[in-house]
């Protein structure tokens, strides 16, 4: 969470005349996304634009550059239609993004709202409501793109971590291995394909009271079931900081889904496994961190075991958790 | 640069709340300031507020409380005699600041503007001018602070680092010892005082154009001689990355302030020593911290030997500088 590289205030308004949004007024460099430098930026207004406020973001690394018109190509698509999503600034030749300092920069419209720290279930519901818009939207998206972090690349990345290794961290991990390889087995072929969010925190979505204003940082977003991502949605907002489940938000998640795309019977049955798998795949993601990261790092690093212990929430609860 | 302490919407919401400024609609970290948490909030507005976006500060360290109601006394003082200083909003009771989590934070408004890089003669004509207003305005203020940063401090800073250390880090540097003595033994008494800024690089400046909207981060702002003041200005503005003097940058910096303020006798005959007592200031906090800061961690350390050579500049140029 920092800005990596330094843009000037004259490179930056450089930069801002390439599009048709006016002059720059304002730019603060701001402390948001773990791979990227933000800036939110004002300006005078252009004709091809209603707003006067932007993020800049400055693709630093993580992300392939041939990702990008997938990425931004998608924020397009989905705001077109209205879907709550930052549409991207196209510059004076169209492009969605441009070079600087041999660094993909993309100009992103601000949305207001902010992110709730602990989501009551009204907001869960609303959650629910707009990530199946977002599914039923992204549909007739022309593009597609590979799920890099799909249970295949989790075995995969706590193979590589091994076992005596994990069990540094914490002597439950270990036996997250052989769950990684039961979850890389099982055939998702059958589920409905969407173009889906797959890292849809309370820290991605921006909230005015219960209403959701924006999805934000699509960039691990990629092609795949449906019910993936709302499994992701569920790990990620239904539990208690101590990793407790909170019911009411659960199925208000649920239900706010399904009040606007219904589950067909495919996903329901399949919905434990697919969420016990999209655990496995943030304790994947962790465990390399962690192992990554040396101690006496000032980065804070995010513990495996919260995912852990949220896969045998699921395990434990089974198909009991959709009915209803 | 950077958000120390976690707050969550909620927090922020709730903050908020203890001011006439309507309801929280978007709150972003911020990378700015070296030792405090800063957001850049908007909110809807309220009856007792023109606008609707704020720095909230959140004071982290090095900051001692007691100093607070002077620094953001200083702020409302010169905001109502029209300086362009961001004014600071009082909560529902009347206070300049409230205490959250043990710390002091302070919701200041937001100014528009972007802090020029390399500054033209024209940017620094302007910032002359403003310097000499804040001057002026500020010297009904009734409150005071020490310069804890004044030549006297200076000189024990690089006493404490001693010779050798110095020479770690530059064989040139040790040499600064005995000219900070030289400046403590300065006397100053005869130059007219008001309060100062003493820290005005042009990151603490924001411009649209060659216009200053606003001049901001007071934390070093303390009672003592107009003319050092505008003696760190100079020396922070009117020299290239390499040290380079710029005289249009340097003479335009002057005039504008001598627009407003015409330095008197005594001033202009210290101009020479007081600048370069400005430069060992800085010398001396860089030399302090690069010692302090290990080789290896991640925060960019200053350049002592940056105004080491500026130094030289003041010491070959003497009482020429003023002329004309």
């Amino acid at each position: 969470m920092a800005v990596y590289t330094h843009l000037g205030a004259e490179d930056l308004a450089r930069l801002i005349a390439e599009y048709d949004v006016g002059e720059l007024v304002s730019a603060k460099g701001i402390a948001e996304g773990v791979s990227n430098s933000n800036w939110l930026v004002e300006t005078t207004g252009g004709a091809a634009s209603s707003g006067t406020r932007f993020i800049l973001t400055l693709y630093e690394r993580r992300i392939d550059y041939a990702d990008l018109p997938y990425f931004l190509g998608l924020l397009d698509h989905l705001a077109a239609k209205a879907c709550p999503v930052p549409r991207t600034m196209h510059d004076r030749e169209g492009a969605s993004y441009r070079m600087v300092e041999g660094k993909a920069a993309a100009l992103i419209e601000f949305l207001p709202g902010v992110s709730p720290t602990r989501p009551t279930p009204q907001q869960a519901h609303a959650v629910g409501e707009v990530l199946a818009r977002l599914h039923l939207a992204a549909q007739d998206f022309p593009q597609t793109r590979a799920n890099a972090m799909d249970f295949a690349a989790t075995a995969t990345i706590l193979d590589a971590c091994g076992g005596e290794r994990l069990a540094t961290i914490d002597p439950a991990l270990p036996a997250m291995l052989g769950h990684a390889r039961a979850a890389a087995a099982l055939d998702l072929s059958a589920l409905p394909q969407s173009q889906t969010h797959t890292d849809l925190f309370p820290d991605n979505v921006l909230m005015l009271g219960d209403r959701v204003t924006g999805l934000i940082d699509f960039y691990f977003a990629c092609t795949g079931p449906m019910v993936l991502d709302l499994a992701v949605t569920h790990a990620a907002w239904c539990f208690d900081s101590d990793n407790a489940y909170r019911p009411d938000c659960g199925a208000a998640l649920i239900r706010g889904y399904q009040n606007v795309r219904r589950l067909d019977e495919a996903e329901r049955a399949l919905f434990p496994d697919v969420a016990k798998g999209a655990c496995l795949r943030f304790v994947a993601s962790r465990a390399e961190d962690w192992l990554d990261t040396p101690d006496d790092a000032l980065v804070t690093r995010k513990d495996p075991m919260q995912f852990a212990k949220r896969w045998q929430f699921y395990d434990d609860s089974g198909a009991g958790l959709l009915v209803g």
